[in-house]
């Protein structure tokens, strides 16, 4: 993309009602726009974030063997008044009457919808195990909506459930979940923490929260450093070896990592003191088992191998794609702005034109914006006829995680400079060292 | 994708209160669910249909030059008081109501966000021309709800407004629009005709609607036969050369089609006989110039370059994407199911293993499933143990252009069939020809 035509609305000054950073640097960086309380545009650069943490969730779900859907946004309340969730719900359920006076809602979550799709079709255990997710937009009527998307009322959300025969069986779908959901976060450059969790008005047995480590983070977190050096690499994994899932998930829930809500403080204090850490954090996903919580008020049942019929085993698992984009920007920011890991980031590079107009830089510039598109790398070309300055301070803000600078007295040397936006540090190379460099990088992710 | 481990419900039974095809196959084919009156969800099929349109649609936007952003699907009352369409809009706007009593509406276009997400941020002629649009779902409260989602009421809709400085430079984004729009519907095999139209509650002076012609359209049509045999083909265009989209459009909009909005028999009466037609057409998209009817009253104003303050021209323009799915079924089937053109098709191709079980066949299976995924073919195998008539019916009924099917007599031959779901027609081959073949196919789409 040419910044000359893109629509890149950046501020200059910080606005006053934005009290963390994630939301500070969303709006300078023009990443959102509020429209209402807790609901917002997504300006394009934002919008293109959104769309690439989307596109990970998908791969990482698909990988695991999951299947896609669609459910909309509006539900009958009927449902939910199947499930005694309509009256139960509160204040936060937003509902809605429409023209012929039915009663609808605006989904928070969907696992009574997706009980009437398993029922209206399933009726055999030949058709488990299944994992049904969508990636959609949800509404939580929150009281005080505050720190930008990370606590929005409209909300973009990716919910999965699975219908599992048994007990084992769900169990394996729940450590499923675990393990993929550990793969998205690390392919976003993010380190997330399961601990156990509390229900909440989702209901249900056994639970983990993931949380990512951040000083601005809404719950507090107690944890043995232990777990934050685990990492699952390039580990290859069959999702259909129920052994395998069982020994990750332990590996990643064996040191003690618990919220305040389940925080246990005996626990806590066997751990070796200089491992002890008490500290905040943001949650970014959840996962569920809830059994039959769902299947039996609703019917979902299918026949097992005997003829019986039994209510199928279930469980729900979510991720706040909207909320990521703000708990990514936490974790990687500075003073100067974002620095987006390049799994994550709105465009991989900016080329800086220092003098738009001279034969030499254009053409430089023209070459480096082909030589990176086709490497994949999708940068952004900064053609403005502007200050430097003003173009670095941009590039900085935006955080595109590397900055290629072409000007004359460079290219009469046959360099331009590639910056580095986390370390800060710059390195004069050909231009061809340069894009070879950043295509190298990119067919690493 | 392996069918054993799919969830494509497809029905036996045709659903009695479906009035036309789309609708009843939709059904049939597991492609959607009614959650509740116009309200659907989009299973697994469908929502893979859904998804192929989108990224059509969102290739030929950014082609053209437009930038995708992403608007809340909740909008404040108060845009729409300042416009004057609260009122005005009537019971087809959903009217929501928060927890504060703050009155909301669930955005069934999006004139007045747009207009204020401009009016925020850009104040100087040199931030034009731009086109920003979005892929979002909509609602529009019908008062009764029909034909599945060729009616509903949550509905997926691309809306893209343009915001120049002079009538001619909006007149340019208006034919940049209709060639873009000509382009998207011919790559998904669609032939779709611009005829000129009625502005309705959009208002505005310059307008045409995109018609699919159907016998189960909703609109009649009235126009001269020469424009059917019109195609871009592959011709080359330069977005930024006025003349050449001014030409096509000319091209497409000189022969005489008109709804019976905007019918006027006497210009009719002077086509030749022979090339009159009256038809029925189902309108999938349409493109509005309107000029400053919301940049005005909203205060969406720029510097021009002799430094006076001028409203904004602006024009919207939208293709609806989920009703697209309904359109391309009317057009595309036959007595036995769907009939999808490859660059839509869920799967591009069936392979039906006649007995699951035998090595041979699983191995040559398996290796046809890899070839055409390799291929970007996205092959869809039914390894189920099921009688052959019944996976055929299958197949024809979910309308995947190509069947492969794999046998052990075809087999010990070297032989396996490839079937074209258009015409019926079979050819025996080897496996790799028939993988070849299908490959070449996908290639040049």
């Amino acid at each position: 993309m040419r910044l000359s035509r893109y629509f890149l609305p950046v501020l200059k000054e910080t606005p006053a009602d934005a009290q963390i950073a994630s939301h500070r640097l969303m709006l300078r960086a023009g990443m959102i726009r509020q429209q209402a309380a807790g609901i917002y545009s997504w300006l394009p650069m934002g919008f293109k974030v959104l769309r690439r943490l989307e596109q990970i969730v998908h791969e990482e779900q698909q990988r695991a063997g999951h299947i896609p859907l669609l459910m909309p946004t509006l539900q009958p309340a009927d449902l939910w008044l199947e499930s005694g969730r309509y009256d139960a719900y509160g204040k936060e359920l937003l509902r809605i009457r429409d023209r012929h006076d039915r009663d609808m809602l605006y989904g928070p979550t969907n696992e009574e919808m997706i009980t009437d799709i398993f029922r209206g079709y399933v009726g055999s255990y030949k058709a488990l195990p299944l994992t049904l997710y969508h990636i959609q937009w949800k509404f939580r009527d929150e009281v005080r909506p505050r720190f930008g998307v990370m606590r929005g009322r409209e909300f973009l959300m990716k919910d999965g459930y699975n219908f599992d025969l048994t007990y084992e069986d769900a169990m394996h779908a729940y450590n499923r979940h675990m393990v993929s959901y550990l793969r998205t976060y690390e392919r976003m450059g993010l380190k997330a923490i399961p601990m156990r969790a509390d229900s909440g008005p989702i209901g249900g047995d056994d639970t983990h929260e993931f949380l990512v480590l951040a000083d601005t983070g809404e719950s507090e977190v107690f944890y043995d450093r232990a777990v934050t050096d685990l990492t699952l690499g390039r580990r290859e994994i069959d999702w259909n070896d129920r052994a395998q899932l069982e020994a990750i998930k332990a590996e990643w829930t064996t040191p003690y990592a618990r919220t305040d809500e389940t925080h246990d403080e005996a626990l806590y204090t066997q751990i070796p003191e200089d491992r002890r850490v008490k500290g905040r954090g943001i949650e970014v996903g959840q996962i569920f088992y809830f059994g039959t919580k769902y299947s039996e008020p609703m019917g979902a049942v299918v026949t097992d191998e005997s003829g019986a019929r039994v209510p199928v085993h279930m469980g729900s698992h979510g991720i706040g794609v909207s909320r990521l984009v703000g708990a990514l920007i936490e974790a990687n920011h500075d003073d100067k702005g974002i620095i987006w890991p390049e799994s994550v980031a709105p465009f991989g590079a900016g080329i800086v034109n220092m003098k738009p107009g001279d034969a030499a830089v254009d053409a430089t510039c023209g070459e480096l914006y082909q030589a990176l598109t086709a490497a994949g790398v999708d940068p952004l070309l900064d053609d403005r006829d502007e200050r430097a300055g003003a173009k670095f301070a941009t590039m900085e803000l935006i955080g595109l995680p590397w900055r290629i600078t072409v000007g004359p007295r460079g290219l009469a040397e046959g360099k331009v400079e590639l910056t580095c936006r986390r370390t800060g540090e710059t390195e004069a190379l050909s231009p061809q060292a340069a894009a070879s460099k950043l295509a190298e990088i990119w067919s690493a992710l």
